[in-house]
């Protein structure tokens, strides 16, 4: 036989059972965003460069993968263009369209685009692959569904506190324990402003990080060596050691930000979204050295840990002001929280959290014996269909231990057995898979015993 | 403002009505495959152009989008090869990979390169968007999904069988009137061999689908024209005049293909495949014209048509032998079909057939008339919401005028009015935004009054 065919390294085929699973995966958190008020939208996979380029950084716009102008695509290009071997310049002008990196971006350009139909604040979910060439490793894919939700065209922090309730209600509905923190962008600027160190904020939240396992004195020294004067250390010492409830944390904040009204505003915030958050069926907890996305947001910043399986941020999100201003649409605020579905699928794997019935594809299969026993098959298969069984029928009449292993490979629970005997009675044998038990069914019950 | 930042031609964005519909659309395609054993698969967007090139003909080729390779995706070319101004060969070296053009190609390669894995037969579906540089042009867009199912691995009639019974079960689901035409390319076949004009078999289609626009006269003139003999065009009179029932064509058939075993298989398995069908609550009607697919298919050949909307054909497939022979894994028989998702969208659009539920978002939206409405509105939110209501608060306490419009806009069934009245009393005013009636309504009673 030939050399197997592939697929493009970074990408992957989901077999029926990753399917079933990963829709459970996608429709649990579609019914929670719908519960909440949020509406699907959907946006092609390719967008036009002048969309996608800047948008994501230097690395970023290098990680665009490119789509090949159609038709003549060397017309026009002089023989200059292309013996430059500038990569770069050539790729402009050989490609208008490349795949989507995110979702945030396409949605920041529909909701431009379709301004006019949209009743604000606009409340969408979007449930797409995205596709980045970046150096695939275990874990890190070249193609990835992406589950985000966002509204725009609010600055009220209820919008905050929903984005978390929903966080809290998919993964009660998962089974999976989890801590969510929360920080703002704001706390991070007072503390800059307050140290007059507004560009060391990342190595100050690494630093902080690492407290639990270096210890505070190596906190300290790490600081020193980041380039933090003594005195700037010394002002960091009640937020390195910030410990104990929410409302203790954020009464020591509150003092430490005195200076600072940005700081205090976030303090602020803070406070509003954990006082309406009392009721979640998992932790949520105030973490300073939160600092995801931090060009990128302006308010709030969450993330979602695992409690029980070692890896990483399986949730995350913020607020991002002026989301749409790089598309000419100053003044729209927006927050968001994005759910990683590889993440969770790893993490649903390992836990095996997956309900059974969400797994199961075939319920009953019949055995097929000939044609004059399909045919007894197909009307009771049509019964039981109606009756909403998933069922199917061999297609040939293969030899029984053929058929009997197709059963077992497909998980199906049931197996009916139609011979003569059966057809004479008008009755189905019905095979219980798991138990071995078998037993004379007539059609009408056959759907009432298999649903169980 | 900017210009409108806009979206590639061919290509759409769906809104939360547009998706809403689509879902539905998928949903029910879905449901139906479910019930009948088929299995859901995903496979990459990307495949390696190796998979692609050479299975849909020259122009095909020249329809799909190529990725350009990442990184420095010049080194390795010559001057020579970039100023040969030969687009395809340049192209060649530019790109390694392209997006999907269709749903079987991938599927093709996913059996052959998990064969291991697999039970056969194997019963695969897969909704997933396909790309095509094809011209965009009044509903045919650069970037579609496709719904298909295929059984491969299995010769048996039965699959054929169900696969009718899936097309009737969709549509009746939809509540759509369809004919469901069927042909086998063995009698197509049967007919040349019988006049010995192989190669005019799509002439010949394609003149005596005119018959009843143009006449007997003129058709038989057009195959003339065509240059079939005056012999030949005689041994066709009783195909091109064929009519009657399904039973009276076979016959007809059975009598004219009797020096053709290949027409007389043809003749078999359609009257074996109707035999099947005759519980089907849409008509099924063999129809000779149907040369869908001709150089691919090499049995049952399957078409659906609304009856009450003029469209084009919107369900598609057949029976087509060794799928897998191109990836080195011959002897595979499949049978498909494929439901034309923009079409059934622009039918069921037509005919007004979305069941008011399906395209319901949010139905229950609180008024914000301040934070302490607003908190006890959250109580109520979360009580509604475990009851599985949609429901909202709008997130700004702003004026009355605007909540309501954003009420309207999103077509939302009910709102809750909460004051100092309402919160005094521990309850909601209740209003229908339909007949525009009020009530006062217990928290507890809010789900049980919106579910209806």
């Amino acid at each position: 036989m030939a050399q197997k065919p592939s697929i493009p390294k970074g990408t992957r085929d989901f077999s029926p059972l990753e399917m079933a699973k990963r829709n459970y995966i996608f429709n649990t958190i579609k019914d929670v965003y719908a519960l909440y008020g949020f509406q699907q939208i959907e946006t092609p996979a390719m967008e036009n460069l002048s969309t996608l380029m800047g948008k994501y950084g230097e690395e970023g716009d290098k990680l665009l993968f490119r789509i090949l102008n159609s038709g003549d695509f060397l017309s026009g290009m002089t023989a200059e263009d292309l013996t430059e071997s500038n990569s770069a310049k050539v790729a402009g002008k050989l490609c208008e369209k490349g795949l989507r990196y995110d979702l945030t971006v396409p949605f920041a350009r529909y909701v431009v685009q379709h301004r006019e139909e949209l009743a604000l604040p606009f409340k969408r979910y979007q449930i797409q692959p995205v596709w980045r060439a970046d150096r695939p490793q275990k874990g890190r894919y070249r193609e990835f569904y992406q589950c985000d939700a966002d509204v725009v065209g609010s600055e009220s922090l209820l919008n905050e506190v929903e984005l978390m309730q929903i966080v809290d209600t998919v993964f009660t509905r998962f089974g999976v324990r989890v801590c969510i923190k929360i920080n703002n962008r704001k706390i991070l600027t007072g503390i800059a402003e307050m140290i007059g160190q507004a560009d060391k904020i990342v190595d100050i939240t690494v630093a902080i990080d690492k407290l639990d396992k270096i210890g505070l004195d190596a906190v300290n020294a790490e600081l020193a060596a980041d380039g933090i004067p003594a005195d700037a250390i010394e002002k960091l010492q009640p937020i390195i050691k910030l410990s104990g409830s929410n409302a203790e944390k954020l009464a020591t904040m509150r003092e430490v930000l005195s200076g600072s009204d940005t700081g205090l505003k976030g303090v602020d915030e803070c406070e509003y979204i954990l006082s309406k958050l009392t009721d979640l069926n998992n932790a949520i907890e105030l973490d300073l050295t939160l600092a995801r996305g931090l060009n990128y947001y302006t308010g709030a910043i969450f993330e979602v840990k695992a409690l029980d399986v070692q890896i990483g941020s399986i949730t995350g999100g913020g607020r991002y002001d002026n989301l749409t201003g790089i598309f000419g649409m100053p003044g729209l605020s927006g927050v968001g929280i994005s759910f990683g579905a590889d993440r969770i699928f790893d993490v649903l794997n390992q836990l095996d959290l997956y309900p059974k019935e969400t797994v199961s594809a075939t319920q009953l299969l019949f055995v097929n014996f000939g044609e004059a026993e399909a045919d007894f098959c197909l009307k009771v298969l049509a019964k039981v269909r109606a009756a909403g069984v998933r069922a199917e029928i061999y297609p040939d009449s293969s030899k029984m231990k053929k058929q009997m292993s197709y059963a077992n490979a497909k998980n199906i629970p049931f197996v009916a057995i139609v011979g003569e005997t059966e057809m004479a009675e008008g009755k189905v044998n019905l095979k219980n898979m798991e138990t071995g038990e078998q037993q004379m069914v007539a059609p009408d019950n056959l759907a009432a015993i298999i649903k169980g």
